[in-house]
């Protein structure tokens, strides 16, 4: 890291990517690193997961909330939760930026630490390769690629009638986090850890590994919101999932406090708040012991596939939707 | 496609995605396509080459230019370029696009036209995943996976004293079209072939293998001109790369029109121009038929590793600068 204030424009494209690229020790899945055309990385069963998110300035953070170590965490945090979803490990991302040539060099050496610091947590995967251009505002785009380890992906069609239904990790702590911000600016003491959430979401990160060895036959991650994911899982499965929200009481209870200051209903965070990438799974049997079950797989009957909580179609938020 | 002119915040992020994913024919080493948590290829050969490049509007392409089919077909060309410039076949996309609220659903079908067109002639490939996320501006981010066919990968680091230099595909086309588009805007008949080439990057596919199975000992695409990619060439290699005029002649006189319109220098957009993504490497013997040879390799000397045009540093346009 260095400590001074030279911007992009002045330090130049080429010395600045050195700059992010030196030191970096590669895991040994990476064959051929960052600084030529192309890396190369090893895919050990002959097939690679893969996904893609974009992240923009002020729709998806705000570098008045976040510093640039937490978006560059956010931004791998989701993607590899996306990998997780399959029932993989992430191995491997590339990242594409786009920033002000006003911008500090050290902003995006902030940035980097916070990708690789949040890629080593996602399971020991290295920053391969990437792009670095200019942009009015701040655009990250990554991308992650996956290792099944031989096993079948998980994906979201595989819902069957008696599934139990069950999550890892937390529920409506972004939406919490998000509400807090917004509604009382970043100094939140008795709040931070519930700010700091929605700015680096934390995945249950090797649960979708363990819930594919557990047999997991459908999975998606939250980052809709819960019961928009789980529609997607109805639909995609053709099933119906009923949620008992008196199992959530841990979730709701959890998140009472900021709910009682914001005069507002945890529950509603909790069933529609997205962005916590927790996972949600369907399971033949009993998940693994990380997990809660919150829920059951039925026939979707006359009503069509979808979820519901407590019998009912959810009411409250749908969902995030980006042009909304 | 639709005729219809409404919105992508009329349409809905989700409608919108299952418009630009129905219908699509994904290769058969699409194992798992678009719609899930991410997707799943085959890795044949237990490798994947990866890349990215992010294009964002005004700055690498312009709409009052370019369709947004254009678009489409650039930012798939420019990302098979640089799998092409490791001596690999593109087998598959990931597409992440930012754009306002308002833009009307059917500009990104044709975007999505436009990448799906790239895709089949860099190679069969097909467009496996992507986002679609609201930006103030056009963003394209994409990814790009490749396939080596069990060779090594041709990096940028391989030349050696006595070798051939040679290249594959125009050059300097892409620099007289955005002269001329920035000159004359958009409407010139005589020269709208060069300034379709600005728009549409035509690598020329298939070379990359070709140069492999020649044993090309180093590549690279040409995206930021050729000399200031051939000294890429060279630093890595630790040798001097001498480019002769001469060899160049062709490629000058088939500029000869457009630049005596704009009182410039042919040779300049020849040895400084990039985005024409042609391929230049380093043969140990007599390069493929279809390159052309233009220069030698020899040891780096007391000048040290660089590349030099009739034996003089080039002291044209050093090549593109993303901040400048």
């Amino acid at each position: 890291m260095t400590d001074d204030d030279r911007t992009l424009r002045e330090v130049g494209e080429f010395s600045v990517i050195d700059r992010l690229v030196a030191g970096r020790r590669q895991p040994d899945s990476v064959l051929i690193g960052p600084g030529d055309d192309a890396a190369v990385i090893t895919a050990p069963d002959g097939r690679a997961v893969i996904s893609t998110d974009m992240l923009v300035q002020d729709r998806h953070f705000r570098l008045d909330w976040s510093t640039p170590h937490e978006v560059g965490r956010k931004a791998i945090a989701q993607n590899a939760a996306d990998i997780e979803a399959m029932g993989a490990r992430a191995t491997a991302f590339v990242v594409a930026v786009g920033a002000p040539a006003d911008t500090p060099a050290r902003h995006l050496e902030e940035l980097s630490d916070g990708l690789w610091a949040e890629a080593r947590r996602a399971g020991a995967a290295g920053i391969v390769g990437g792009d670095l251009v200019s942009s009015p505002l701040w655009v990250v785009s990554v991308t992650v690629f996956g290792d099944l380890g031989g096993r079948a992906a998980v994906t979201r069609g595989g819902a069957r009638p008696g599934d139990t239904v069950a999550v890892a990790g937390t529920l409506g702590t972004s939406a919490a986090g998000f509400e807090l911000l917004s509604a009382d600016g970043p100094r939140l003491p008795e709040f931070e850890d519930l700010c700091r959430r929605h700015r680096v979401p934390q995945p249950p990160y090797g649960q979708g590994e363990a819930a594919a060895l557990a047999g997991a036959r459908a999975m998606t991650d939250v980052s809709d919101g819960l019961l928009a994911d789980l529609g997607h899982i109805a639909v995609a499965s053709g099933v119906r999932i009923d949620v008992a929200s008196e199992a959530l009481q841990p979730d709701v209870a959890a998140l009472s406090g900021p709910a009682d200051r914001l005069r507002t209903d945890a529950l509603g965070w909790v069933l529609g708040g997205g962005e916590d990438h927790a996972l949600a799974a369907c399971f033949p049997g009993a998940p693994p012991a990380e997990w809660r079950t919150i829920g059951t797989v039925s026939a979707a009957g006359t009503a069509g596939p979808g979820a519901f909580v407590d019998g009912r179609p959810w009411t409250g938020s749908s969902g995030w939707e980006s042009f909304n």
